[in-house]
């Protein structure tokens, strides 16, 4: 029998994959548990990842015309209360605001005073507070369309949660769009649902299904939900991003009321969409290996580390000034729309210091010593392969060549994660092979279940309750690129038009 | 008598400073009140502007090796407690979140449920939430110093509240840092309030005063703040951001300890520094004139709008296109790290087009006729100049010459800031010119009183305090550029070492 390697990350994926995420966030510095119950600490490394993202996916908003803002935290309660489906969405998760001062009690603790006269809840999402703005701000066809995001912190109080994929507060953005008609509003979620599509694609390297979720998984409120499903490594499915027809819903609610060119007064179209920091988490779950996490060099928090060896301490001086040298090299250099970053480590902590960045995640590690000064070449390990193989490269082609590496890192990444999916997406049309298919393996064998399932659905609520209730999985999404085809429902057997997507999920 | 000239905003500031600003920020378009008491929606023409000014504070931020990060929102009440004199400077203003969820109540309203065990603060500065936070990294001088900073909303509960000057919840950036010294601390301390007062004074052209409060002015719980101090046109003077030296206070109250070189254990320094959305309230409130705000060019929300003429229906496609064509000219350009920002207006709404614009304080407006696209000319408006004022410019010229342009308006502005400053500030010897100087004029002589004072004074906070009573006038600062001089206490006649500025504040 082979001996196990070992692995910088325990336990590994196979093992125990929860605790296997746990320790892999953990070793890569990128947050943490706060004091304050479900909510998380973000670190440097982690924050420069949601830098990048928020900087990439702005400019994608701002192309088609979108305009940021920011609206209250705090939603008077009579306000949330406007749409009834949408408070009863988010009832049990409210953080709310009863007082507003401190004020030494009688056993001389301090204690909330100042009752409010009617309590405030933080923000879980501003489809209300922000409907109430536009119902101001819009009066004619001239107005329109409104078209607005806000990035900004929400609260939503979850009881079971884990870093970046479920905190009670998170970070994110909330577009928010007004409509002279149904068919542009719609246009329009469609439009967002594909930019969260390419970014996360291009950007994150992992492949999404686009498509429209069931009634019962639709926002509280809307219409209807769009959204993107991608599979992570234990097989279940994390929705990235959603965009939300709102019909009148919330126009109604909110009475954003409009003139039409013809001078009658109608209610508009809303859409809202939003992505967040539990995009982090897909990435970690999706690339990361049992060394740590990997991350895109499209959006990577920085893209190549250096590392200088010093053996004798008469050279420290020189290595560290060609270091310096070849990093200002290399900052000199553009990737898709921004320079190149560089980390230089000098600490003198052994091998320690390469596994650092390993579990970091960073695409690019590079050894810089004596000989590799005097050869002027460059030995380089790439992230996505094995942690021991490295390249050598003269200087030159080295610096000329690294946007391509780096390129092809991500291409990697991708590639292995479509691979991924694929192997674990089947076509399923008997109702014994489905619930086979997510029953979970013994721990010898240890996939925890098979992945996404492509199965018929009638279109009842009672049979996606029930397979919910029995199996724990619920219908990701109806695919937009799912064929017409005639089948039996997985569940009851009664006619169906069209495959959907069945998971479990995050 | 000459006869009144019309302005766009009404009243004028010389008729009523404080209603101009609430009537100069409606006809902006750039932030409005909310229905949740105390806060302010902020509108895209505002946010623009914080987005700029986020953008160039980060990079100089970045620029000395602080990295951004993000801690919650909620801070537990134990926490705040932790530093005496900060949970006493903050009690009076604390939302305080006691419940996580709504229910429905006998009378079937909804209501807050789930009482939590432990009260949580919305964040009014997150300095022990974040100390906690530094307890954990830091154990050794290598993990020293630690830079970071937060960009973030921060709520403090305020009676009365202003739009931009003084909200319930704002927008702002707080820095956290931990040295192994004391002068590492304090250096930090000043290079910070350095990057703000070139910050302000470069980009949005407001001259300050860089100085140290006196104890009473002091962060609860630091042992020095530092601060930049501008003046308003009304002459008050207002803080555009501080820099405090904590020393070792928040590290015992949070237990920031380290390993030092010598192996001993030691507490660290911490400073913190926060520069918030207060700061657009000083753009407004500098360099706005009784036709509306004026943006200088560096931080603008945009920088030129173009205006086509269009008077017969036929030619409106071929002056559409050539203004789209101008418009990809211009935006070709750099101005000062970022590419130049146009607009174009097309609405048919006449004149009041470009009052519009005016209000909105854009630094340039470009008219295009017929006549100018024959000509290929440029005709524009500066904001800076008489709103009467046009200059006729050939097109080429008007493309190679836009950035001096701009720089102009930039420069003027500052110089008439800083010239009205000079202007109100008086060297004060005597008690009774000094009492003079604070009381209001008539409304005839509408001058609010007479601006800054520099004036000596003792030391004593019995001083302060009774000049305080008397006049609402406060000690903004104590100038790090006064000399040295021997002079009596303009309060008591005891003798002073130096001058410190007296003033009105926001």
């Amino acid at each position: 029998m082979a001996k196990k390697e070992k692995t910088a990350i325990s336990p590994t994926r196979v093992e125990d994959y929860p605790e296997w995420y746990q320790q892999v966030v953990k070793a890569s510095d990128m947050a943490e548990k706060s004091p304050v119950r479900g909510c998380m600490v973000i670190k440097p490394w982690g924050y420069a990842l949601w830098e990048n993202m928020v900087r990439v996916l702005d400019d994608m908003f701002k192309d088609t015309g979108v305009k940021n803002a920011y609206f209250p935290l705090f939603i008077p309660l009579s306000f949330l209360q406007k749409e009834a489906d949408h408070v009863e969405g988010f009832a049990k998760e409210c953080a709310v605001v009863t007082h507003h001062r401190l004020e030494k009690g009688a056993n001389g603790e301090l204690q909330p005073a100042g009752l409010l006269a009617e309590p405030l809840v933080v923000r879980p999402t501003s489809e209300t507070i922000i409907g109430d703005a536009f119902s101001k701000w819009i009066s004619s066809y001239r107005d329109l369309p409104m078209l607005l995001n806000q990035w900004g912190n929400v609260v939503r109080w979850e009881m079971r949660t884990r870093i970046f994929l479920r905190t009670s507060e998170f970070l994110w953005q909330e577009g928010h769009t007004v409509h002279a008609t149904s068919e542009e509003a719609y246009e329009r979620t469609l439009m967002m649902l594909e930019i969260y599509a390419r970014f996360v694609e291009e950007y994150l390297a992992i492949p999404v299904i686009r498509g429209k979720k069931t009634r019962a998984e639709t926002f509280p409120g809307a219409v209807e939900t769009l959204c993107i499903e991608a599979m992570m490594q234990d097989r279940k499915a994390l929705q990235a991003g959603t965009s939300h027809f709102l019909g009148q819903n919330f126009a109604k609610a909110s009475q954003i009321k409009f003139q039409t060119r013809e001078e009658t007064e109608e209610y508009g179209w809303t859409t809202s969409w939003g992505a967040s920091t539990r995009m982090i988490g897909g990435v970690i779950m999706t690339h990361g290996d049992d060394d740590g996490i990997i991350l895109p060099p499209m959006i990577a928090s920085s893209h190549i580390v250096l590392l200088p060896i010093v053996r004798n301490p008469d050279e420290r001086s020189e290595i560290m000034s060609y270091t310096h040298r070849l990093a200002s090299k290399l900052r000199d250099l553009d990737y898709h729309n921004r320079r190149i970053q560089v980390e230089i480590d000098d600490r003198d902590i052994g091998g320690a210091r390469g596994w650092d960045w390993i579990r970091k995640g960073i695409p690019i590690r590079v050894e810089i010593g004596p000989r590799d000064m005097a050869e002027n070449s460059v030995v380089f390990a790439r992230r996505d392969r094995d942690h021991r193989e490295k390249t050598s490269m003269n200087r030159a082609q080295f610096l000329s060549e690294i946007p391509q590496i780096l390129d092809n890192i991500q291409l990697t990444l991708y590639d292995r994660a479509l691979n991924f999916r694929d192997d674990h997406t089947h076509i399923i049309d008997e109702k014994t092979a489905f619930y086979d298919f997510f029953t979970p393996r013994n721990l010898e064998k240890p996939e925890i279940h098979g992945g996404f399932a492509l199965s018929h659905w009638c279109g009842s609520p009672n049979c996606e309750s029930t397979i919910k209730n029995d199996l724990s999985v619920t219908i990701r999404c109806i695919p937009f690129d799912a064929k017409d085809e005639k089948g039996q429902c997985i569940c009851c057997g009664a006619p169906s038009e069209r495959r959907v997507v069945f998971a479990k999920a995050y």
